[in-house]
């Protein structure tokens, strides 16, 4: 039964979108994952939303772009968590997509991450769902740890072979 | 019948939205007018919007801030012109209601006005309606000559009386 | 006879401007086009968006970018509903357009749609014109379950063959 | 045992962080709540984060305005999720705070909520805690029915007597 | 005969404007000042605009807020020099302005001073006036003098009664 | 001798500045260019704006982007227009110098073009010299006449080929 | 022998500029304060700006609004490090001053301090003066300590007395 | 033993940073060099920020983008002066950065300077080095000198070859 249930609206988001489904295959979440319009099909997206529950999912993660109406709409819906993923693609590079996503009225809040924040968002998901579930928890420490050492790396590197050396590198 | 749906998320843009119930009673139009939030009754909202061509609105106009979500749901669920206008009352000063209203993708249009534009709403509606109406095109054109006239007469006292006792006055 | 008069300041605005065309014929609504500037040539402005109401027009889609003047001076002199369609040509990607569109004082609105929104420019125009025409109407509607349709398919694609798949078939 | 942890930079946040824990109240959640300034105080701050775990803390709510870091170093020490509140205190209405919470890099996400949400981080925060507790959700789904009556309340009165009323009654 | 018009859409406009009434006094430079709408007498506007020239009007300076389109209609039909005076009127506190008044296309310039700049706007057609004119000239840096004069008389207070005595005397 | 100083602070400014200098030669405009930095050269740049006037310069027109002191800083030294340009290069793409030069403090106007407007410089400097130059006002007057003609030519184009064939022939 | 320099534009910024000042004394750190306009006076402020080092000034703090070139234009005349406090005047609320001091051109670097900032240019100024200066490092670190002091204090009474409390006390 | 140390928080800041680490160079200021992320190894980021004042460090030099906190941070564990650099990889074109950098609250400053100013960062701390190092007061004096000269040398090219050939040659 799928845990997280990601949805955008349009398949110009899957790349950002697809980052999030990554990040929750390597945490062993299970998810369901869809393209619905709310604006072009809102029967269908109503209908979705409404589901989740039932279908299993606890958190639902909804990128959207411009004047960004699935992810409210969804907290609107849905009673545990949204995750909010503003999508950079049009003319303002996701400003707009910012304000319609967290500027959320009292009551019906939905959790926003960075523009184009796919990875964050599935990061977020596991960090929610690991509230009650050890095992996760531990991969999520894993995770914070598999980070660290990366930056770490890099800083050994730059120590050993100097920053000209390591920008030409690059 | 309705020929205008009035519709706004909370009492709190009453204030704005009356502006466009007085200008649509100037023009002579009948309207409806009531508070749907999109985000707290979703169920409520469809209904009133999928209902709105069946009660014979003809255009709806919907008033909403911050992640204001309410012009462009209508835009997916009713079939004739919607018009959007964007409240001030967040920090962000409506900027954040002007970026959630106007950005919405192709194929769902909203007629979007300038920021708690209420009274230019029901001017844009009225024009809208006047379309295939006689009578109302000449009462926009009465108004219009209304609004001239009243330039008018400021610009005659200026001549009359200066620009220092005209501020005097004020 | 036209219903539609499509208008823009430059022929650099005609790849934006193009889809409103291209909208419109879809829906089989005549239209004429056109470029105007009015601040190089203010008086030809002004005779053709006086002598519109008398070629039958009924709605004006205007496009402009910067400080885009057109739309709002075809409201102040066309009776009937003004859609702006804000530009992004200049250095800031059309925020300067929508302030210059969508802003406009009591009395006199302009219907601003998205950035670069040529095709929701029409489709608002098919809504406006459809109010007393339920053959367009009908057209709208079914424009509207074409949209629809076609989300459905990439859902159902997505759903069949999986987001990589779908990703590298892009 | 506290599930969720407040903490804020300073005593002037106050009032918006008040709101979260009156609804967490109101939801019969548990919470500790503090002041600890990140910049001001970086090694009482790291204890703090660092404990939180270990003091049953499931959820931080962090609010901050300005230059806002409390809520990502939180996120950078606490492995659970972390809902940060931009405040509005500053000449720019909380968009530096936005920015500072929102903007957070692949891996360390801050659940974001809109400007002064005090309110909406406590229910996020609930909706979170109830994805392991069915008689929460219940409460969290009470809530959403509650607002959505209060709403129906005002059409009616809306309905009843008429908009100029109400606005003299408001 | 004036040789600057002074232009304003509105008498909410009066009190910005009067100060380059007030400035071109002390400037001894005659002028003449109307309140005319672009957008709801343009055809009265596009008189006065452009029988200016042969009023002997040198400089027009234009004052508007929002969708500021008189100024930039001004420089589409006056010959000579148009200064724009960007009003903070709005809810977007004249930013809205600014860029409908800055943003003209190459042919078309407007000389755009600061927000609510009105003196500015009237030094600014001294200096232009001055450039043949050198009685006029002679005043221009006498003004000038004027303010290095008041300045330096706030500093040599501040110097003899110190900061904190200074403030308490504001 | 020269009636017209460009000036600006760096040689990645000269592309829009050649513009400016391009159509004062159109108009028949003596001028001077340099490039002078305020920052880097402050004392070269006192000179140089404090002789301007004895050199017969009557408009200085400055370039400058990023914090953007070079307009302002003319306006502070030469009594008579200073036109300033705002340029694009930065990161913030001229928003910056949008800012730093339009914002001037009561009594020292600069005025302010649109950003990259090397061209409106000119064409308003040719302007200013023209109140008192007959036949440069004509050949204002001609210049507005061609642009004129240059969108009318256009126009007919579309006209007679069609907005499909224009576009390929673009 | 002063080691700051304090200077602003005009006397509507010394309420911000005396945090300053009170700062500075409080570390025991000799001062000048003056007001100088680089627009109004730009030779007066040549002489100061070039003078301070002879007068044993080792920093300077300079705060200005709007198009705020006062701390650029010291960056170029001083050799030592400049400090720039955007001041929040205008109508744009400091941005524009924002831009106008952070956006310096390579080479030519100020310092800038939050919008209003005057308290931190004098903790800066100390900080920068506390490296060779062990005394006065010290008392940089004491500052530090009662700072946060100062919070724990708080949190200890929010500890004691409740939020509801605490709020109502305030 | 070094006297900066140069600190950003990914390998992706490393092209503006390194112009830190070669303008130190030209200046002969020892420094050292590492990458960190306070986000990702909060404990690491700790232990150096603590430890740099007993390794000799002066200055820090902080480069970050989007939620930008690693300045901020340094600032709150170092007790000489941290100059934070705005790094421009994300949507937001560095904005996002300069506010997280910039704002800082009372007490604890960030010197913040240009977006991407890495030169800038590495001549600021030359310039507070300088405070109590005649030797290095000439380096900065001539280094300025060298600025001076370079700009001095593209006039007298321009001023020989003229703009047309100047911009062909580049």
């Amino acid at each position: 039964m799928p845990k997280v249930g990601i949805v955008m609206g349009s398949d110009s988001d899957l790349k950002v979108m697809s980052k999030a489904a990554d990040t929750l295959t390597k945490f062993g979440i299970d998810f369901e994952m869809t393209i619905i319009s709310a604006h072009r099909e809102p029967d269908v997206f109503f209908e979705w939303a409404k589901g989740a529950e039932d279908r299993g999912v606890k958190v639902i993660i909804a990128g959207a772009g411009m004047a960004a109406h699935l992810p409210g709409m969804c907290a609107a819906l849905f009673p545990m968590p949204v995750i909010g993923v503003p999508l950079s693609g049009s003319k303002l590079d996701g400003m707009d997509a910012v304000f319609s996503i967290l500027q959320m009225p009292p009551g019906v809040p939905v959790a926003t991450v960075a523009i184009d924040g796919g990875m964050n968002a599935a990061v977020l998901a596991a960090k929610i769902l690991s509230i009650d579930n050890k095992e996760l928890l531990e991969k999520v420490k894993s995770f914070s740890a598999e980070q660290k050492e990366a930056v770490q790396k890099k800083a050994e590197k730059l120590d050993e072979i100097g920053y000209q050396a390591y920008l030409e590198g690059k």
